[in-house]
């Protein structure tokens, strides 16, 4: 990119736009064996906890992981469960197949459960499965799947997993930061999360948040080198390091990002934005007559899906380049069965962002030929359970 | 780090000092999806093949790999040795070390050749060992060994190899872009080396070259999903994007880095650099009497060890600290048997640079106290072979 273009606007889930500040946090390179820096990793660590709620003299470990979100969720699969251990995993989306997808080739042995990509995980129906299969050891959910935004109800799923005395992870890749989630409410054991989504960060490394007694019970089991969640901790506790390599320019954009977290207010706050933007953006869209794919109430206000309008004149190629020439950047859908796009809500992004989003839609609508307002009657949903 | 702060300079194996430039491009957030940010993806894969004086038509592929350079090496072990396949590892170091353990870890059947830190493998030693044991399928070798700075002569190495029928694979993480290799005469068929070394990118991902005709018959070998070579491959020539989200700001920096390292005249100019400050530093250090770890002929110019003198005025930890209040961080060692530390000469670093930590090392040397020069009798080298 030539220093010199004005940076495109990201409504995706991811990578995002971020603050300059967050940026120019990165204008510095750092030792990583160097204690200055690892004051900092030490920092990160501790106030990941405090963001969940916990810390570690609440029996709380947060470990960070080199690589992207999905290295952090398989840093947990291929690590928290023993080698007779069976997981079941919820799947309504890409996130939870992936999940799927690891298990298979860590030769996990599992058993998805699959609800459609409009249905949250029912709480019963865990239930009834671990009832009926004691081998499972372990629940995995994804929080937010971000394949359409659904959000899942981790809480009420957690209880039902602590009850039958199974452990409990969390894909809370897109949710955790904006979302209240308290790890010993939902009863989670282990909840992976990225530098990249809700805090802010630069993509870079992704963080576990581990209970204690379990998570040290695992020694052994990592089924990787360098995703060995527990060796990882335990580097970081004998040396204050990272075993390999940090991504250190990402470790300090994080740092930054953390301290503009906690002055918009944490969690409060950032998710009061991002409610502002998705509202923004609905009223915008509906009336446009666009018709998002989820029913409302299971609608996180992260990511949401649109359906393809039926117009003949609407081409989604190249709707989404009319809206790269004007300097904002959508995101293609990722479900099988029905065309739809995705615009994400966080992100260094605020309801007037949005606002000019919609005006861009309009205007790249009106010359691409589309009769506006939409047809907006609603389509019957034609999703396999 | 406070944004006032004056960056420390950092003497280490990385992560390095970088240009300002190649921080500066990091400014800016790019979509992961979006065809320019592509475009960059696709032009770093090609470049880098160039670099090793190969290209697509010539029958090598690059395949970028999240995460540092042990995610990269743990990547190629993982995926491209079959699952009755056996790797012989070539070790004099902690990296070659690390090796074996993926191997324990990932329990790929192996075999290792360990020669003392100070003595290169003997491609002699590697025919024996492949003509007794026909099950070895792969070796694995170390170029250099960032332990002490060793160089292994991979060119014979990989002739062996080859004449034996095996497929080799170099781990030239902290000499790639500064010494020249070219992949078709050493008879490399993986080679794995990181963007934080010496094209002085910022750290964040590793990269692969590998060989297409055995590459490509890897299919379903990968022991990891999130570390899947040939899945990482399919990818990117399927949608030219990455699987899993990319470090984007670390790449932006290393297409900068890349035209930077091209500027400065490729592996010709950018070595000779790294020879004028190696130069520049073992005239200083030997003039103050310490003792280089490593006889000159096995030396490189990237990192040297050198023993801690037997002056009881020194302690490293004071060294350290008192060069580190000068702005300046070298780096402790690594050896097991034997107390060093290591000056690393890479990085955004030139000769002038050298000159000022060899005066803070003096200026340190005599605040503690030290005799200098010290008593530079060789000391005899006490390693088991």
């Amino acid at each position: 990119m030539p220093p010199s273009a004005h940076d495109k606007l990201l409504f995706t889930p991811g990578p995002l736009t971020t603050s300059l500040s967050v940026k120019q946090a990165m204008l510095h390179d750092a030792g990583s064996w160097h204690f200055e820096f690892n004051h900092i990793v030490a920092e990160i660590r501790r106030r990941l906890l405090a963001l969940a709620g916990t810390s570690r003299d609440q029996g709380f470990e947060c470990v960070l992981m080199q690589g992207s979100g999905s290295f952090g969720v398989e840093s947990v699969l291929g690590s928290v469960i023993p080698p007779n251990g069976r997981v079941l995993i919820l799947a309504n989306g890409a996130y939870g197949e992936r999940i799927v997808r690891m298990a298979e080739v860590l030769k996990i042995s599992h058993l998805a459960y699959r609800t459609a990509e409009d249905t949250p995980t029912n709480p019963s129906a865990v239930e009834r499965i671990l009832a009926q299969d004691p081998a499972v050891t372990h629940v995995a959910a994804v929080h937010c799947e971000t394949t359409t935004g659904i959000l899942n109800p981790i809480q009420p799923i957690g209880q039902v997993t602590r009850q039958h005395q199974r452990r409990f992870i969390v894909d809370a890749m897109s949710s955790f930061g904006a979302l209240p989630i308290e790890l010993e409410s939902c009863g989670i054991d282990y909840l992976v999360s990225s530098a990249n989504k809700c805090i802010e960060g630069v993509p870079g490394f992704s963080f576990a948040l581990a209970r204690r007694d379990p998570f040290l019970a695992t020694a052994g089991w990592a089924r990787s080198l360098s995703l060995d969640l527990l060796g990882q901790w335990q580097g970081f506790e004998k040396t204050g390091q990272f075993r390999y390599t940090p991504p250190t320019h990402a470790l300090l954009a994080f740092h930054q990002a953390l301290d503009e977290w906690e002055a918009e207010g944490g969690v409060t706050g950032r998710g009061a934005r991002y409610q502002q933007n998705h509202a923004t953006l609905m009223h915008g869209m509906c009336s446009l007559g666009f018709q998002p794919f989820l029913p409302a109430h299971v609608q996180s206000p992260i990511i949401t899906a649109f359906r393809h309008p039926a117009d003949p004149a609407f081409r989604f190629d190249e709707f989404y380049r009319r809206l790269s020439d004007r300097g904002m950047i959508i995101y293609p859908g990722k479900l099988t069965q029905i065309d739809t796009f995705r615009i994400g809500t966080i992100g260094r992004l605020f309801p007037a962002d949005l606002e000019q989003l919609l005006a861009a839609i309009r205007l790249s609508l009106n010359e691409m030929g589309c009769a506006l307002p939409f047809n907006s009657t609603p389509q019957p949903h034609a999703i396999p359970g």
